[in-house]
């Protein structure tokens, strides 16, 4: 199937979901003005991304079951992928009011659109709470029910803390370098995305492809909160050096005094004299301020040192799938397919 | 015991389960200024109410058990009681944010704080996560466990509808009364209030002392419900006409453009010329437009309106209440302790 092919079948289970949502809050006796609102914010902000979380339950469950899934499972892991992407929407839409973005995904912020406004805080929790609604009627009667529910609430609290670190870490209005660090960078990374970008889709499919020794799930953290704290080090690396027409946009990391791998990176090896470059330059809104930022970058060749870590940690990871024993560990395959989508990505 | 000890006991419950969620997240490797961050939170967000629902789930248990209750109950009940305050802190953090609001139990709203500001909207969601991470704690074992989940989930969600459409409804900076109905009032008050403050904590008493027929979770769903609404029409009737000193505030309704049922039951009654007073300067943020339409429900006799309807309503309730089969519905004197916290409170 082509990558067009393969998110049309996925975004046909955004639309079934959809409207049971919809036909649900309808059978609540919402009135029509509320049913149209909650129908906006469900199609502005769940449908419309990368997809990648969600289409990672999806690959993986089809890995872990090969001959045995069927179009029955396709249903059940798409319909927890979408449950991955509506936490998603719920994070988002409270971000970019707690960073006051402008733009997301290519188009205003919801928070930003027309009659909406601080609404979107009450629609971020809408989003938020459409998954348990989802999780009770399509999985109340699988043994791993309650698995699903609290691996969502574990995650979403995970989440939360790594956004509690990185507001109090870098405010977009007070610099202070000092409160940065690569220990600092790593935890952030680790709470805020790798537990529900990495981690929560294969778990997911673990459970809802009836894995439950924990040896497994333990696996999954080993080798995927590495992944994604190198998914999110290539990230930052991407959003300073990466060019705006083959990353899609331009990067805004060092204008928004954001705890990014390449600051933290530079604040462990620069001279006092470029630290004080550092200190006068980072994160104030003004291009010539981040062109002196980056000239430190220059300077220190960090281009050569993101090269050895992207070397040296996709080295590692590849090792622990290596050394992975598949009768109790689970599959090498879903791992693999992982790193390969991520290894070597230009946007 | 005085209702001093009484809320003593319950805030010695607070200080446990408080150190019990610092504990957990200094353990998940969170960084002091986190810790002390959420501690803050924690603090200026959940105890200081006035801790009716939390504390109703203590008692509707110690009514239910009788003679079997024990401390291990109390202990139990309170923790779900402050599960029930945590689910509200939640929404008033949120809901001052989207209300613009200034002060909150006599102090500024948490997101008015210094350095807080938009980061209170992922304090909200902590409070709300810290909600299920107690349940695993100390009920994963319990046959009901997933019954709880299932049941803040639910009452999450409808909280959430009744303050969208409330939202929606009444916007502070956009008054049109056209919008307004004693309909929609009762919907808004059924969703935003009466699920989370009445049906929640019984429901939670409920499931701890081991009901599980549906028939005793319907009868309270029908107690309960207009229970919620009287009190909350109480609640606006008291804005519009308690004396401010025995109110313990000023009443900002009118000012506010609420959904208050003073202006819904007015708005049913009044000439042609009323209304056009009300429409004139319902919501407007001034004084004299204030009395003005104060003055209107005066002129419709509505104290003696709701004398009436609160004697009618508080009949009703009686009735079903007297109705009730102790042997499948459960015990009349939950109930009849609501009614009697409510009736005929003048604050
Ligand atoms: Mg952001
Ligand atoms: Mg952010
Ligand atoms: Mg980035
Ligand atoms: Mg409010
Ligand atoms: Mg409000
Ligand atoms: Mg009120």
């Amino acid at each position: 199937m082509s990558k067009e092919a393969v998110r049309a079948k996925f975004n046909d289970v955004y639309t079934l979901i959809r409207d049971e949502l919809i036909e649900h809050i309808k059978s609540q006796g919402m009135p029509p003005d509320a049913v149209e609102w909650f129908t906006r914010n469900l199609d502005y902000n769940t449908p419309g991304g990368k997809l990648n979380r969600g289409l990672s339950v999806v690959d993986t469950a089809k890995i872990l079951l090969g001959d045995k899934f069927t179009e029955e499972h396709y249903k059940q892991a798409a319909i927890l992928g979408w449950c991955v992407e509506l936490l998603q929407a719920f994070f988002l839409v409270s971000d970019d009011i707690m960073d006051t973005s402008i733009t997301r995904r290519g188009q205003p912020c919801w928070y930003r659109t027309p009659n909406v406004g601080m609404i979107a805080i009450n629609d971020a929790f809408m989003l938020e709470a459409a998954i348990y609604h989802l999780l009770k009627v399509h999985f109340k009667s699988q043994p791993y029910y309650v698995e699903l529910l609290e691996l969502f609430h574990d995650t979403t609290y995970q989440t939360e803390m790594g956004q509690l670190i990185d507001l109090i870490t870098a405010p977009e209005d007070h610099v202070d370098l000092n409160r940065f660090s690569l220990t600092k960078h790593k935890l952030i990374v680790q709470y805020k995305t790798s537990y529900y970008s990495f981690y929560l889709p294969v778990a997911l499919a673990l459970h809802m492809c009836g894995v439950s020794s924990p040896k497994a799930f333990q696996t999954a953290l080993d080798i995927l909160l590495p992944l994604g704290e190198y998914f999110q080090i290539q990230d930052d690396y991407l959003d300073y050096h990466a060019p705006p027409e083959v990353l899609g946009k331009i990067g805004t990391d060092i204008l928004d005094n954001k705890c990014s791998w390449c600051i933290n990176k530079a604040l462990e090896i620069v001279t006092p004299e470029q630290r004080a470059v550092l200190d006068a330059n980072y994160g104030r809104k003004d291009a010539e301020c981040e062109r002196r930022v980056k000239a430190v970058y220059e300077q220190i060749g960090l281009p050569k040192i993101y090269e050895q870590y992207e070397a040296e940690v996709t080295g590692k990871i590849r090792k622990l799938i290596d050394g992975l024993d598949e009768n109790t560990q689970g599959k090498k395959a879903v791992y693999i397919s992982f790193l390969s989508k991520i290894e070597g990505r230009t946007k």
